[in-house]
């Protein structure tokens, strides 16, 4: 039979996943058998997954935050998920139960992720969608409005999915402690370019609770790797449930069995590329948006402006289409904007590429 | 630094993860840059989804029972998932939902695996865990005295993790639908095996309504890899939430981007394997696990009967520890005894091993 094969990414400007860093790869490969969710079994993959937490921990502030850096006595809280939607469903069910109240209650901007929708459809928890600013950033005082004493998370986004954009985390933050409720950021897609940024979004720029970020986004692993890390101990403890014939006692991951391909991947990426290759990795991709965005202002595009390192326009009608009927694999906002996701493989030949295609559609 | 390693697995029996079959590895790596949850960007591996799905209603009796076989309309309903946690909580997400009571009960046995109590506890749903009989099979007496008019479903396992039983499952569905309950089979472990058996275990045997056979197990593909089916869209429907900026329009899987390589892979060990090499290893493995067993009773060990091929024994107090002192990954059931799953890559010749090890610590 014919072999199949996986698409190039050559005209993939849709998704916030890319090609794996060769390390990360050649990890991946070597650990493809082997499941962290049991330790005992796998212990390799295992030791893996704790450097894998740690290095996390250190690059969202949670080490410097908590005091838990070298020589410290307790390591950084969390584990590698399957992506970002195990890592928010978790974080909201960690505040759901930690919360303790009937009714609870879970206030996201609309800019959240649908990962928000499924974890509170599947937790039993109300969602409330606050709108977001002019900039498509939360509004505060939405955020404010929407929270009372049933409210068990506020979520603020650190690089949202549309628009790329950073909530005003220290002060969602403050609402969801004023209220009795606990803060997670989803820095799922942002959380390996934010370091290199002035915003406030991690550990150790507010008193945050959970943070979400994927070494399978922006950290070049393999999929599936998410990450979700706590503040503290408590947030792990909380979603531990008792494990028989497992010679671990308990696990606080959603999935049983979990991909060591993953693990051992984010550990190789990172240690190839923490902090100087992510950092010229943002820079690179900051400037390809900037100039894109700037071609299509030029082409009398209407077009958002950057933040983070992705690109939304209207195209007009048909456009975005027209453009995938050429091969480019091109996603639309929820209200019909074509956005351009700069990753990795995303380089200015590529959009070039594009460019020229556009002219000819449009 | 130094690569890191993992383990080989000529020491492993505590796992039911094996080695890949070398055609489902090389297609996990070819695919690993891929995310069927987003099927608009990565076409190529959303096709061999529908694929999996296909082969793996074949596996389960799906397309025979509803007569979506060749030349019928309806393709089988389902996703590969992350493994059977994702597939077994899905299925009580999806029962919880169609059933829409206040309060909702889950019934399942003392046999079933822990992912039902992370279930129950995610969901918001009551777990009523009812006992099994004397050879650790579901007791359907308990079964129906457990259900009520706000049970949501009941679960039969089929190929129990620790003793490898299967439940009466057309008995158990009765008692299911007779309580207005779904009724679901866990055949994480047991899929690739019990087609080669006479068990009624699958949508061809009973009225079952949703079962969850893994890939990632005895289907020799890699992690992760697990498999969910329904018998109607209903199931997979009432999962579905919408998906602004992809441009497919909703999505039924608990994760949002999934593994390529545990689809791509999936499709290539089935494809390798289905049935004639599933078969030979089913024989193979059943003549080990007996031969295993007869070995532990001649040494005066007290054995359980086998039924599929796994072997708990009860090797006396500190043996175990010994054991997994020289190395063994050998795991315990919830009351102490021994257990080994004969999987692929386990042999005489390790177990010969095993047992060379067993008589000196002993």
């Amino acid at each position: 039979m014919q072999q199949a094969a996986p698409q190039a990414f050559d005209r993939v400007l849709s998704s916030m996943c890319t090609d794996p860093h060769p390390a990360a790869r050649a990890a991946a490969e070597r650990f493809l058998a082997t499941n962290p969710g049991d330790p005992a079994t796998y212990a390799e993959v295992a030791d893996l997954e704790a450097r894998a937490v740690a290095a996390l921990g250190a690059i969202t502030g949670l080490a410097t935050a908590s005091g838990a850096g070298e020589g410290a006595e307790e390591p950084p809280h969390g584990y590698v998920t399957g992506g970002g939607t195990e890592a928010n469903l978790q974080a909201v069910r960690a505040a759901r139960d930690r919360r303790n109240v009937d009714g609870a209650n879970l206030v996201v901007p609309e800019s959240a992720h649908f990962s928000f929708t499924k974890a509170a459809d599947v937790l039993g928890v109300e969602l409330r969608t606050v709108s977001t600013d002019a900039d498509h950033r939360a509004d505060t005082d939405a955020v404010a409005a929407a929270v009372d004493d049933r409210t068990a998370l506020v979520v603020g986004v650190a690089g949202s999915t549309e628009y790329g954009r950073v909530d005003p985390i220290p002060e969602i933050a403050d609402i969801a402690h004023d209220a009795g409720a606990y803060c997670h950021v989803d820095a799922a897609w942002g959380g390996f370019l934010l370091p290199f940024t002035d915003h406030a979004w991690g550990f150790a720029d507010a008193p945050i609770d959970s943070l979400t970020i994927d070494p399978h986004k922006c950290g070049r692993a393999v999929i599936p790797a998410g990450g979700l890390l706590f503040r503290d101990a408590a947030g792990m403890d909380v979603l531990a449930v008792d494990t028989p014939y497992l010679e671990s006692r308990s696990q606080a991951s959603l999935a049983g069995t979990r991909s060591g391909a993953g693990v051992a991947s984010t550990v190789a990426a990172i240690d190839a590329l923490w902090p100087d290759g992510y950092r010229d990795e943002y820079e690179r991709a900051d400037g390809v948006a900037r100039w894109l965005a700037g071609e299509l202002r030029d082409r009398g595009q209407r077009v958002a402006d950057v933040e983070l390192p992705t690109v939304v326009a209207d195209l007009g009608g048909g456009v975005v289409e027209s453009l995938r009927e050429r091969g480019w694999r091109l996603s639309r906002t929820g209200c019909g904007l074509a956005r351009v996701v700069v990753m990795p493989h995303v380089t200015r030949k590529i959009l070039r590429a594009f460019l020229g295609d556009l002219d000819e559609v449009r």
